[in-house]
């Protein structure tokens, strides 16, 4: 951080994201979820900018969340956990980030949920940050987002092992909670594209399986078969039912008369990020939003379109084709 | 039936549907599944044509199937089933119909896995029929598509109820199976597309729960759930494991070197129909067929892209936008 505090980037993450970005942590051999982005010479280059990123209030990775223990008994909160919004997560970041002494900021970056966040930043605190950077999120969650939670949502409940909300976690960190790994599977879907999918596995069949065996496994579900599983060894139940209910419950406009009159309340520089193949928050969502602040002649605002095949998940892996912009963005 | 045979419409059935295409069956408050495309005076002319469908194999509702008894024990077959085909369905059609004195039709008729059987009768057995009218279906079925499968079939084997396939049936028929509900509302999902969705649903919340409740929900949610639920009172775990088998291993290409070999096959005039907003069957899959066959210059074919927000689902609701390029298809 410089002296003047001037150089203060806030990084906001996605539903299963937490505070470690970037960087290796002692131990681990994988790197934080935006490795690529964040870092010495990156685009949101440490040798320049000083970079924050805190893990969501109802996340399970450090903030309190269902899970957390109710002071002054050792009990966990679960279900006396109160739902969440993104306001929430926003509003407790702003806190923490007060008693750090940071009252301002130089922009506010984020992807999916955490451009929720950062657009929420904006309306919400509107001398905060400089700018803000929102990429593959929308104005408010559409019913296509919201079905595809559904199905994770109801896929944990009805878990027998999942014990309505009263399992061990312990049990479930190390036996997993297939209910949870179905879940995932339908959430892996709404993060690639039917192009993506073909691009990634076509119609690829396990080498070892016979096609007419009813169990024989396309590539594609080899995917959703491990990633689903391997999550649920690392991500809390509960923790997905409550953050999923918040960005279900998402809206912008909430508090206001309309989406327009939330927007009145902007004063930072806005720089929006769509992605042409996203099915989760598809781009003419975030083409909404900008078209909406470019009526504002005296708010500086600008769109842009990736035109790529990846779907939802793009901003985490087609870095290559947003870089440059959010560099601009953050000098100009 | 006229008596040269000459007016006789076979109409294909899709993953769920049954033989019982139009029309009540007595004491039943419910029509046929394309009850408003066939009938006196409908699309599909029953005053004009003699219109047949049957159950595919592999199926709940007449034909054999995972829990069709094995002669000459009265045990079901469960997984002794072998893994079937959309070939091997259209193979049983035509043994059905060569037992019936049947052995050349005017046109088949079907959509989604109704249009694969379509297809599949085109190439294996040319002389069959005069003409094909395929929609809503595809070449070979893509990962996009096996993922939503993929997502069913995990639900119902990780359902406890579904007693690895042990169940009783009678106990799923009174109780549902979960599994198989959660699986059903992810094929809804790829029924509807975020378009309609939007314009059914919206972000509409159900009006007695709180935001902030939990378990509140939105529109959406209540639709995926009733018919999630609903659907395992009627439908057989098993046949829903094995169909959508033999959805995902369809490819009209197999045993020949290529897809365009396969067409090479064809006799019938071809009319193909696809949906622009499908998310299950592209309409680009369509498209990518009808273009191989216009190609072919002694053959005819057609490819209507319907205009449609109604996602998959258009082609059992949308019938007003394509039923005169049916009907023309039929006469000309």
């Amino acid at each position: 951080m410089n002296d003047d505090k001037s150089n203060i980037i806030v990084v906001c993450h996605a539903l299963t994201g937490s505070h470690h970005a970037a960087g290796y942590y002692e131990g681990e051999n994988k790197p934080g979820w935006w490795d690529g982005f964040i870092g010495p010479g990156k685009t949101l280059d440490t040798d320049e900018y000083f970079v924050i990123c805190t893990n969501v209030i109802g996340s399970c990775f450090g903030s309190s969340g269902p899970m957390s223990t109710m002071y002054p008994h050792h009990e966990e909160y679960r279900y006396k956990f109160p739902v969440v919004s993104i306001k929430d997560m926003v509003k407790a970041q702003r806190i923490l980030f007060d008693r750090l002494g940071i009252h301002h900021v130089h922009a506010i970056v984020g992807g999916s949920m955490g451009g929720m966040q950062a657009l929420q930043f904006a309306i919400h605190f509107p001398k905060f940050a400089d700018k803000i950077i929102a990429m593959a999120a929308t104005y408010a969650t559409q019913p296509w987002a919201i079905a595809f939670n559904k199905v994770a949502q109801e896929s944990i409940l009805h878990d027998p092992n999942f014990k309505n909300g009263y399992y061990d976690p312990e049990d479930i960190h190390e036996n997993g909670l297939s209910g949870m790994a179905v879940g995932r599977m339908a959430g892996h879907i709404s993060f690639l594209s039917p192009h993506s999918m073909q691009e990634k596995f076509g119609r690829e069949y396990k080498r070892t399986d016979g096609l007419y065996e009813l169990f024989g496994k396309f590539q594609v579900e080899s995917y959703l078969e491990y990633n689903g599983h391997n999550f649920t060894k690392w991500f809390d139940p509960l923790a997905y039912l409550y953050i999923t209910k918040a960005i279900n419950i998402y809206d912008l406009s909430r508090g206001f008369d309309s989406l327009e009159q939330a927007l009145l309340k902007i004063e930072s520089d806005m720089y929006l990020v769509g992605f042409k193949d996203d099915m989760l928050f598809k781009s003419e969502e975030m083409k909404l939003i900008a078209d909406r602040l470019a009526t504002r002649k005296t708010l500086k605002s600008d769109y842009l379109e990736v035109d790529s095949n990846y779907g939802h998940d793009a901003f985490l892996v087609e870095l290559e084709k947003f870089d440059k912009y959010v560099i601009k963005a953050l000098h100009e």
